[in-house]
């Protein structure tokens, strides 16, 4: 279908089109530029291609057609919204658009300018109403992860039902755990009230299979960036990491899955993408929502690969899987808290678990240094990257952060950073 | 005793005696241009005079005094660390200090630039050795309410003893408040740990009654300034909330309580500070740690008072008591935790309560209009006052929002807008 078919469903989720359109057109060139001029890139990344072209439509469409048949749409926007309660209950979980500097200035109509660009960025999404997977949402589900985020969703309820869950910030006291497991418990009743369907212990079951099996899917394209020459680009592998978010579950884990057996197969055949005798960079730091490709395409621009993501989008979201102890809906709820309190954001204190997975990441990836993302006015990684620079300096990686938002006027500013960076790297 | 007879006790507390001597001729010289410049000052507020002037002297040598007789002194930089159960190990409490640009250099030699002055502020004391009471601390106790500190806690632990409480952020259900009483409790045994000491009732009763005072004289002072004229200056005011972190708890309740007698008087007797014709105005927002005393002395350098402080230096702090109702151990720890969860900080969500109370304060003092404070990159006040501008304008009282640091840069350009926003401010 073409933009123009698509826009009476646009116009009936309230978009204002005018400005939607604009934001297609950019969304489309970027894309372009960016992706599509990569060379050698692994088949596989067809199906990508073609979702992210149809990301406000065909997807759109298809969670439309959902709500039509009395479904419900939760939007999210942090990996502590623990998917499978809300899949359990035959609802659809869908991240919210934030990784775009286009809608920013509609946020700061009402928000501070010095908060968080990707915080602004979903809120100006809203209150301009560009985003169709916002505003096909029944719920929007927060949590208390960072101050920006928890403040504006307060803010975000004047404009569309919003849950918040409570996520403790120290983890290592039996309270924590407790108030924890009750958000957990809390937040199955509110899906179970939404949507009018009562979890029951096999569709959580099924649930928890559903996202283990997505999430295995994403490690093996990770497991085969550790080779070198890598098999497929930092931008690319983004990609998949952010589509994940977005795009239909078992199609998801069934395409990515096709694209690692690719991979796998170019690493037999020593395939890859770049240049072996080059250094290789591993991501760590704030997530990087959909359209965020700036850190990566900057890095990937001076001919070096990006080969892994600490973050977010990326290691945090795919690395542990769910694992139930027993067979109790207690056992099964325990087992979501588990997977949960180890990702390690920095919104934990302390966080000392991260600065080790941030070490090891490095080595297992061979990684020659580390870019170290921080999203301007984010106090929780930037204050963090103190300790993870002191830890990475004694294993022997030198660390860049890069402070930055999703403007294009420090562009040519990072990259000459990178390149100074890069040049004092020694391959590994 | 002259600073020179106290050079010998800062040089054992580790300080660097070049650097604080700069800080306290800024000290002295600051206070003598704000302060000793004021017109028809009560009599009571000499005694506040002498207590600044020996702020890093006598103060700090009884300290000093307590450490050698083996008590403990207790670091802490924010209202929910239970002062009594300090007070009730027989440990003294001090605030740290956090309010002056002074040190910023400092921290920002390991901070990033673009975090909260006062946390800045704070840590850089403690870096670049020129705070007493820092020095004097045989543990800092910090808290997860804000993104800044809670991470920079983390790091100051490097340099010296800290423990830090979680504090929930959603406070209305039953885990969460399960989470508090549990981290109050282990809080308890921390103050026993460190001081060797037994929390017994009688020692806790002891304790919150000593506290209980303390906040009743600062709520007397306050309720006086309900007049007008008022009968003191805001900056004065101010002065006493700062020094009620740092005083002798028994000697400062009883020169507060002489304060508020003679201003009763002063109301009985139709006398006060300023020009009752003029607007009045409230303070709302972020705490002013000593010697941050920017905005009070410009809002009163255009002649219009400031009579109200609805902040953790002000009425967060001794507006509600801890009031025990029963006799058990638990019942008084659960009081602790009753008062404590009352204070409406902007970590809370969602945090009504404080929107409610801030336009309550506005009534009760007969504000014509708020300035509320954010200090700079302050995330969460900064939201809040998107809800607590909509609340203030619906009261029919306009809010003026300054964001600030402790530079001086933009001092002109405040008063400014101070003048700019009182001009249109009908007085009350």
């Amino acid at each position: 279908m073409t933009n123009q078919q698509y826009a009476e469903m646009w116009k009936d989720l309230g978009l204002n089109l005018e400005k939607h359109d604009v934001l297609l057109n950019a969304l489309a060139k970027g894309y372009g530029d960016l992706f599509m001029t990569q060379k050698n890139r692994p088949a596989g990344m067809g199906y990508f291609d073609f979702v992210i072209s149809e990301v406000h439509g065909l997807r759109i469409k298809e969670l439309v057609d959902r709500k039509k048949a009395g479904k419900k749409i939760i939007g999210a926007f942090c990996l502590y919204v623990p998917e499978e309660l809300v899949y359990a209950a035959d609802a659809t979980m869908v991240g919210l658009c934030g990784g775009a500097d286009f809608s920013i200035p509609d946020a700061e109509t009402v928000l501070p300018r010095n908060i968080c660009p990707l915080v602004k960025s979903f809120f100006g999404f809203k209150v301009g109403a560009t985003c169709p997977y916002f505003n096909s949402c029944d719920m929007v589900v927060g949590e208390t992860t960072c101050d920006a985020k928890k403040k504006v969703y307060e803010v975000l309820a004047d404009y569309t039902p919003t849950y918040v869950m409570e996520i403790p910030h120290k983890v290592d006291t039996e309270q924590s755990k407790a108030l924890w497991l009750s958000e957990i418990k809390l937040f199955k009743q509110q899906m179970e009230t939404l949507t009018g369907n009562v979890i029951e212990k096999d569709s959580l079951k099924e649930a928890i299979r559903l996202i283990n099996e997505k999430k295995k899917a994403m490690k093996r394209v990770s497991d085969t960036r550790r080779a070198s020459p890598t098999p497929i680009s930092g931008l690319d592998a983004l990609l998949v990491n952010q589509m994940s978010f977005y795009d239909d579950v078992n199609r998801f884990t069934l395409k990515t899955n096709e694209l690692a057996d690719e991979l796998e197969k170019r690493n037999a055949d020593g395939v890859g993408v770049g240049d072996p005798s080059k250094p290789r960079l591993m991501f760590s730091g704030c997530p990087m929502a959909i359209p965020n490709w700036k850190l990566h395409s900057i890095i990937e621009s001076t001919g070096v690969p990006v080969v892994a993501e600490e973050s977010c989008i990326g290691s945090r979201y795919f690395t542990d899987l769910v694992e139930p102890k027993g067979d109790s809906m207690d056992s099964l709820l325990e087992a979501i808290w588990d997977r949960y309190h180890n990702i390690s954001c920095a919104c934990f204190t302390p966080n000392d678990d991260r600065v080790t997975k941030v070490v090891d990441m490095a080595k297992e990836y061979n990684a020659s240094g580390v870019v170290y993302n921080v999203l301007q006015y984010c106090h929780t990684y930037n204050i963090e990257a103190i300790k993870v620079d002191k830890a990475l300096k004694k294993a022997g990686v030198p660390m860049l952060k890069v402070e930055t938002d999703y403007g294009s006027e420090d562009v040519e500013q990072i990259r000459t950073r990178v390149e100074a960076f890069t040049e004092m790297l020694s391959p590994v």
